[in-house]
């Protein structure tokens, strides 16, 4: 493996979980020479963080976290956002850099908008990788390897401080692609919020109105993302409200959709539309063997 | 492995395909003496069983292949089977026991009645138990090991057309359920025939309006049932069209209360709903743990 290309002086890693800590594990083993500092709320958390072996120093006070920062990476719920970019504003040196892992986009840059007035060192990202696990004990060196990372960049960024986030996530082993917040957030409620609620649904009529002594491996998979984080899940889904709206709605329009073939008989407008399906999916899966790989539960 | 309790003097599958090969196969393995007939409609699959060793005579002809079978085993697809009963009519033997693998029960009973003049000795069921891959080269001897095998089973039937087919069934290691045929009907739209559609629907939205570049494992897990065989889904949503509605109409419900939340931003109602459904999947998770396992991708 070869050393990574990354350089800073200071990174602060602010909440500490599997996230943060895969990032720190990460550098460590791809021979990044800086100092590596983890900033939490609760002292049970940091006690994990330390075991990972990940961190210099490991703190729960903001001052000593940010004071000689370069790079800040928040990796904390979307709900900790606003109050993260409070002590930045407090306590972030001038010209410290900092991204993020926030499952939406246009929240983040709304609450960093909120308590920053330079936002042109803020520069937003969103690695597509996840485990069913949490926590700092679950960090994994390798969590973001050949997988995709969205970074969500403006004409008025700094662009040093573009190419060191972009530094930092290419190390890592990911493959970089732009996007406006709004086109993320977009996408990301077709692909991975949309599925998730899909799942919570499924699992709810079921549990509600029969059937779980006959469900199947396919029901299993099916209902998979129902049992990931609810308080993770439920920050996402609110910071992203008008667009998982949008997507319920389509899946709405889908579901009256088919109810009108079945109640007409319409087996050939029926079966053309699982034969695209399949199609479709048949397709992406070989586009996504050519490529890096999303590999995300939780995101 | 003990030797099967099971005995007929001959077995004639009707559509050896994945499901009616495995068959076959299991009772091989497990030392059943008795002759075991496989009829096709094409010579290709016919072919196929035979190298599959399962069978000891193949043919094309409906007459050679129930005169003297005791108990005929119907597994071809829903859309086949009315034309099955009208073969059986004209050359089932009296006396003869009918069983099949239909994926919903009361059309295959209409399509029954439509046919024969005594439903006392058909005895409906549907084992829990498939594969992604189809045809007589995929038969498997242990598809139907500690699955579960419905039995709709009514008042007017034969002791001992019941007792021939459950004993087929449990041989093969399944656990018996019996339900009526409108039960199964409507539990297995809300669990096999629902999921499917929605991962149908997830896949059509993402390929219409974008996300798939971010499309994580979630979405792989999320839209696997899309890929399953279309016709043959077609054929069985179009079989159980009025409780496939319903179910649509369900989720339909879902997605509008849950779009409400998101508008009002009851943050409460939408966490609560998470936690519910992680709890009952994890629920569910142990229960099935402890019972014999469902494992079925195209039942």
């Amino acid at each position: 493996m070869p050393g990574t290309t990354f350089h800073t002086d200071q990174l602060t890693v602010i909440g500490p979980g599997l996230l943060g800590t895969s990032v720190a594990l990460g550098l460590r083993q791809r021979g990044f020479a800086g100092r590596i500092v983890a900033l939490a709320r609760r002292q049970r958390t940091l006690d994990l963080a330390r075991a990972s072996g990940g961190y210099d120093t490991l703190t729960t006070d903001p001052a000593a976290a940010l004071e000689n920062a370069t790079l800040a990476l928040i990796a904390v719920p979307l709900s900790a956002f606003r109050g993260v970019f409070a002590q930045i504003a407090e306590h972030g040196p001038a010209g410290m850099v900092v991204t993020d892992v926030g499952s939406t986009k246009a929240s983040v840059i709304a609450d960093a908008r909120a308590e920053l007035a330079d936002l042109s060192r803020v520069i937003g990202a969103h690695p597509m990788a996840g485990s069913e696990n949490a926590g700092p004990s679950a960090g994994d060196p390798d969590l973001f390897l050949d997988k995709p990372c969205v970074m969500t960049v403006s004409d008025d960024d700094d662009p040093q401080a573009i190419a060191l986030v972009e530094s930092l996530w290419a190390s890592l082993g990911m493959s970089l692609l732009r996007m406006s917040p709004s086109e993320h957030d977009r996408q990301v409620a077709l692909v991975s919020h949309l599925p998730h609620l899909v799942a919570v649904m499924l699992m709810g009529i079921a549990a509600d109105h029969g059937g779980l002594d006959l469900a199947s491996t396919g029901f299993m998979g099916a209902t998979r993302l129902a049992s990931s984080n609810p308080p993770m899940r439920a920050d996402i889904l609110a910071a992203n409200h008008d667009e998982v709206r949008h997507a319920l709605a389509r899946l709405r329009g889908q579901c009256e959709r088919v109810e009108h073939w079945l109640e007409r008989g319409d087996h050939s407008a029926m079966l053309d539309s699982l034969e695209r399906a399949a199609s479709a999916r048949a397709a992406w899966i070989v586009q996504r063997a050519q490529q890096p790989t999303p590999d995300d539960d939780t995101a």
